[in-house]
């Protein structure tokens, strides 16, 4: 993995950390929050593992990788339920999580 | 400080910071969702000031008082919204705030 | 995994988290840094991924059981350098690490 | 506070974590360990605070502002001891560190 793959990586996370949380604080404010459930479940989520991958990737931890992979899987069920709603907080978040799953997926292999 | 006392404002933090993401997650499943939302929004942000503060009082920080006088507002404003509903959940994690603000209140001082 | 089980892990990897950063903290306040290096670098990644695995827990995310899996790795591999030395901070730290390594594995399983 | 003012606050922390990560992990594998031992424990508090102050202004927390104030605190200490040092890794930090600082501090006030 180049240092140049490397530092993308961490920044797709850090990208789809802050992409995540705005969604989620915003889906929380929606008038029918019901309709949002899964949308803010999984953007927590995700946007704990991403920020945790970004952590692991600049300390040169020994898993790194391992949680890459799982940040990948995540950020793919996030990007999938987000798609679904079309305010624009869940439009951006959704092109954010898929971008960073192909990156994540990419530092797994 | 003593050590005994710092022990147990780290120990408080941390009971703190599950019961808030226990009832985050059991107010998410909610049937009446839209009335937890304060509830959910409050005991994410007291959850993470929590686990925060629980590191850096147990890695010397030197910024860990004054994360404990803010931790003990956040526990406050958490622990008020959750005695307001009646759910097993929302009692258990507002007892745990209040504990978790009057012991970081005292680490401040 | 019966909830007296996940209620256990959760406790345990906090346990082991704290004991990491009280023994990262005193490995850099050693004589003699330089021997222990590589404990300070295990020490935190052991803390950070056993914080990680708790939080994972408590807000029940879909990822819970990879990262216990990952964790219990780490954790063994903290243990194991930790017992190389003879300081009560990081024999104390072994003993949580290799603790926290059994319940993550069962939690895996 | 602008909204550009915000998500550029949130991108200098997050910058200046992994800026902190990278010089952290880069000390520990320095020659001479011993003199790099504030600079080691440092730049782990500092990332911390960063990475926790981006997650307070991307959740749009009640304590936003506060941790923004401590955050700049904390890294004017750690640019300040990175400075101290000819290594790239202690250079590039220290630039990253003062500019976090700077932009925290007119969040905070």
């Amino acid at each position: 993995m180049s240092h140049e793959q490397f530092k993308q990586c961490i920044e797709e996370c850090l990208r789809c950390m802050v992409a995540c949380n705005h969604c989620y604080t915003a889906c929380l404010e929606e008038e029918d929050v019901a309709m949002m459930k899964e949308c803010i479940r999984l953007d927590r989520q995700c946007a704990d593992i991403c920020g945790f991958a970004a952590q692991a990737m600049s300390t040169n931890s020994m898993y790194a990788r391992e949680i890459c992979r799982i940040c990948a899987e995540v950020c793919e069920a996030c990007g999938n339920e987000c798609k679904k709603h079309d305010m624009k907080h869940c439009q951006e978040c959704a092109e954010a999580c898929l971008r960073c799953a192909k990156v994540c997926r990419e530092m797994a292999a």
